[in-house]
């Protein structure tokens, strides 16, 4: 008799199959939908999957107020008016919100910078989760932190909600150029590299020494880190694993998408020419003036970003980009992609 | 003939009955209410008691100015109008507003830095009362303050009023981390580190030394800091018996509650997850857009933590949480955590 398989265990589940999905995201646009009826305005764009947000960046910026994961009501609304995958933002840290993101059924979850962090000191432990994650990274560093906390994807932060563009290309060149240094690196400095992108982890740690008057000696290495409890050495060794992963495919392991500040077709392919994987559009859409054209402009754009013709004719007559805000004005505390680190 | 039983000295007074109706809040939800109206929704959606106060935190933070305890017959109505126990807030340290409490038999008493504190230098000496106290922390060191002073409930701080749930976790992380610390220490350790919390009691001797021009040599060590005339080495001692308790126990010795910043269904099971006892929810029910609804599906969530399907069920289609604001933006001198030490 043929051993039983656990279909669901198949399915989902493993890093492989996380980063698989992943994977098939390649080349798309993702847009951020706040309705059922927007969603259906995505996928008639061609957009290869959908963000589900109470509010897009934009909106969260002008309205201030803490921004949390949707309505699970209308999350079930958007899966059930499109065929494309849906994915949906929990708050950085925010574990329940990204278990009933999962139990809804979504296929990706953001945990976002975009919303409001829950957790001041850790983001998801995402192996512990069958649904697939994708997070935001600034540095090489918050990149690494995530692809071994679980994360399937990467994304830039750029600044959300802006139309300005000139952050998300900031995160990238600043991953890139870090991948390049990495792949100079012996074993030996990449151990280095590690325990300074761990150091991060050490947060709450240092907190407690403080208010304890002394740093518990020894002790202090082993203990428990990270809510898996995880000690220091371990998450050292760990980065360490996926600092070598990278030197050796020259990339990051898993894929990697521009978001933040896409507004216009020329956006979109300019991120892919700085070889991001695919793009997020979130408010760069729906705050402009005809959504369903750019939309669609700007999914040729990201296809056929290495054909300046293409880019210049789905680029006329489109109506105006979102207004947005040019990020050098925003002061430090409205800068969405400190968030997380 | 048999021995007269004083029934009032048993059912009120002792650390133990305290701490036991403390214990009996375990996995409920505690709601602010300023109304008898209010309190009827609260116990109509299955809260297990609530907490009477003059404005709900977002009021305080919006209107500024002195926020005191209740008006006593407002109290009393809130009394008469539900059957679950009534909690109130008292000033820190206003010994007198306590008493008042007490003789209008509510059933514990909330020492709120939510209210404007009454004494910059002590918090109320809690075991001269028969009702039981809760009171705020966001370390283990201001935890162990408290219940050495007889605290029978410990919740975080948080932050009150804003809806944004960081500074809950936050505190209860630092607190978690603090005891596994404390867990691996000895008792040479564990006396160095209650001579730590204990430097907070001294705030006052210090003032007056600095008036004096001298520290009063080796009787500074002798004077009585705290008002029922403990010297300082009595408190180092007190502390390290709530330290090794805690050690023993690798808890707090008292129930721990989160508090500060819940809005939502799953901001509620989260702090569940993170291993608190129950939740109090202040702002966060009547300032959403259906204080019934959400009441209910915080109640639902709080029981049910570990089952995101019915997380995920009870947060459909609640209407707005309450907008709230980003902790991130508030400036030092408004966040209420910071009041108590």
């Amino acid at each position: 008799m043929a051993r039983e398989v656990n279909l669901e265990t198949l399915r989902h589940g493993t890093t492989l199959i996380k980063r698989g999905f992943a994977k098939m995201q390649k080349g798309g646009v993702v847009m951020d939908v706040t309705t059922a009826e927007q969603a259906r305005i995505a996928e008639e764009a061609g957009a290869v999957a959908v963000m589900a947000l109470e509010r897009v960046p934009a909106d969260i910026r002008k309205e201030g107020g803490v921004s949390r994961m949707s309505d699970p009501k209308v999350i079930e609304e958007i899966i059930d008016a499109v065929t494309i995958p849906v994915m949906a933002k929990a708050r950085i840290g925010h574990v329940v919100e990204a278990r009933v993101l999962e139990t809804l059924g979504v296929d990706m979850i953001d945990e976002s910078e975009v919303l409001t962090p829950a957790d001041p000191y850790f983001h998801i432990d995402k192996h512990g989760y069958t649904v697939p994650f994708v997070c935001g990274a600034r540095t090489l560093g918050e990149a690494t932190r995530r692809v071994w906390e679980g994360a399937a994807m990467i994304r830039t932060k750029g600044e959300a909600g802006t139309g300005d563009i000139v952050e998300a290309v900031r995160h990238r060149r600043q991953i890139l150029h870090a991948i390049q240094e990495v792949g100079h690196m012996d074993k030996d400095e990449l151990l280095q590299v590690a325990r300074n992108y761990a150091t991060s982890y050490e947060s709450l740690p240092q907190v407690i020494r403080k208010e304890h008057g002394f740093d518990g000696g020894k002790r202090g290495r082993k203990e428990e880190v990270f809510p898996p409890g995880k000690s220091i050495e371990e998450i050292e060794s760990g980065l360490l694993g996926v600092l070598l992963e990278i030197k050796s495919l020259h990339r990051l392991p898993v894929v990697d998408f521009a978001a933040g500040g896409i507004a216009t077709p020329a956006d979109a392919a300019l991120m892919m020419t700085l070889g991001n994987d695919g793009v997020f559009v979130g408010s760069g859409i729906f705050k402009s003036t005809n959504p369903a054209a750019r939309a669609k402009a700007i999914v040729e754009a990201t296809t056929h970003w290495d054909d300046p013709k293409t880019v210049a004719e789905v680029s006329k007559g489109l109506g105006d980009a979102m207004r947005g805000i040019s990020n050098a004005s925003l002061p430090l505390e409205q800068q969405l992609a400190t968030r997380g680190w």
